[in-house]
């Protein structure tokens, strides 16, 4: 049984292992910093499919599928898959894991879909509910700014603030039992909703539920930031960031060196012109499964706090000027070894 | 601790309790025959907002904060919010919770969210996580008829296996202990495509997702469609409910006038030129808030299975040429008083 701590965590009854994850990524993000620590590098975008939108659901079929057998197990053995995605209507997602015949719980957490799966995955397993929980997370560029901003052929220019959606899939198998980095707290986001309006500026839009994420987590844990080796947001990017350390210095919380941002770590913004840097489902998603979890399985990171960042917007909402709510979820993951005696 | 039995179903280690729930339905839905049971009807189905969006919105907003104050809580007391929609980004949620200041799993299942919500709140309260969960969904006929098929001032003709999005919002609060029908078994659905591309005959499209899952759930649960007082699938319509009557009885159950559809109940067909019955996500939600828990609750109704369905296409998915994969995801759903004891 899982116990309520403070007012948005829960402490998992024992940890939930994650058995094993894959990363499946596009050509600009295998050229990126990240590159050499992903599964699989694809180098047509299209990944052999006709349109974008089949292409994202490629990427979920083939990595989640590879994600199953980097864990040695079979798809059959899995009881639940968790995930989502950006494209209307999640389509991203159902198509690509249409043939897995498995139960399946569709999510919708805009790019913090990644931190939701693994949420709802970890409480599902140690409630009893499941052995085997497959979560995952998709986006695709192209896809993603037909559907969000402008189709590509017309070489729209993107201002400085706005960020670079990442094409791939990240995936992970959670386990009841099992060796691997342990999910052991969840602190589950609110929407927070600061009236921004620009959609170019997701940074800014999803900084502050980051930033309440952050509060709530410290305050129902009584933890401090430095008692992580890795906090991880999802895909804030530079101005972003700056604006969580920004927020959280008026708490009294000094966030350092060791608070980074999946959007930062995926692009070399400077070098590849990704302005802010990474978004999208995938940016968290992969840059978890490729970057950070190996780490925490080598024990070079002893406790990590995952925040899978998300803005709950669509082209309707913001033409219609509505604000971009943002939310975020957190999860803490203890690396395997010594790592994890701390 | 719940308890697998079978493939696809799980048994809750103790029933978990629906306090309450609230239904909020457009001029349409009030004036079909189950107007008289639904909690608040408007008038006007933009009601007050500037765009159907917001309508949607505020459905979401007045409906679920009803429901948790018929329960005789406040929104505080609220663990989780789980819920979703149709429209892009699932906006008709997040901008309809926004302010209620609750940590929000956001939730895709099409058609079957209502059931997806129940699903994982019920798994969340049994597992430990939760006190109380607020689930529901939302829907509105205009919001997706201008979305997914034609603007409305288009007058586009309507075929006769069409279905009449229902406008509203249905709103359920689980809890871990108090009075009330009871969750006790939960069966999740897979993803069923059997190629079906007529974005105008939904019932067609989802039929085989929900005779799977009636299968599954028979062959779990060792029990027969007799063993129920009332299955009510989501929004298949008449079209759909005698496609899954044919395809259960090729596997030798026999389905009877117990086992109906809530699409078939919320319209009078007829009179009201909605041709093959109601669909949505509303349509199950506020069917099953309005209409069946009062039943449950005063022991009319003994054991029921409820079925939401959902039809996992995007308008881009189908100009593509990809066909309507289903999916439908099952609760046993026992009555309070002497019916709940057969």
């Amino acid at each position: 049984m899982g116990k309520k701590i403070g007012k948005q965590t829960v402490c998992l009854s024992k940890g939930v292992p994650i058995l094993s994850t894959a990363s499946t990524v596009g050509p600009k993000e295998a050229e990126g910093p990240l590159g050499a620590y992903f599964d699989k590098k694809v180098e047509d975008a299209l990944f052999g499919q006709e349109t974008w939108e089949q292409a994202e659901s490629f990427f979920v079929q083939e990595n989640m599928a590879l994600a199953v057998e980097k864990a040695g197990l079979k798809m059959k053995d899995m009881d639940y898959i968790l995930c989502g995605d950006l494209l209307n209507q999640c389509t991203g997602s159902c198509f690509g894991i249409k043939n897995f015949d498995i139960p399946y719980f569709g999510l919708f957490g805009a790019c913090s879909t990644m931190g939701e799966a693994m949420s709802l995955g970890a409480m599902l397993i140690d409630g009893g509910f499941a052995g085997h929980v497959l979560t995952g997370a998709s986006s695709h560029f192209c896809a993603a700014e037909k559907q969000f901003r402008f189709p590509l052929p017309l070489g729209t220019q993107r201002p400085p603030t706005s960020t670079w959606t990442v094409t791939g899939d990240g995936a992970a198998v959670l386990a009841g039992k099992g060796e691997g980095p342990k999910i052991v707290e969840i602190t589950t986001g609110k929407i927070v909703d600061m009236g921004v309006t620009d959609a170019n500026n997701m940074g800014a839009a999803m900084a502050p539920a980051a930033a309440a994420l952050l509060l709530a987590h410290f305050e129902d844990t009584g933890r401090m930031p430095q008692d992580y080796d890795v906090i991880a947001t999802g895909d804030l990017g530079t101005i972003g960031r700056e604006l969580v350390v920004e927020l959280l210095s008026k708490e009294g919380y000094e966030m350092d060196s060791r608070f980074t941002d999946c959007g930062i770590e995926i692009f070399d913004a400077e070098k590849q012109d990704t302005h802010a840097g990474g978004s999208g489902c995938a940016c968290s998603a992969v840059t978890f499964c490729g970057y950070f979890y190996p780490k925490l399985k080598a024990g070079e990171i002893g406790r990590m706090l995952f925040i899978p960042t998300g803005a709950l917007m669509s082209p309707t909402s913001s033409q219609q000027g509505q604000p971009i709510p943002g939310i975020a979820h957190g999860l803490v993951i203890e690396g395997c070894g010594k790592g994890a005696a701390r």
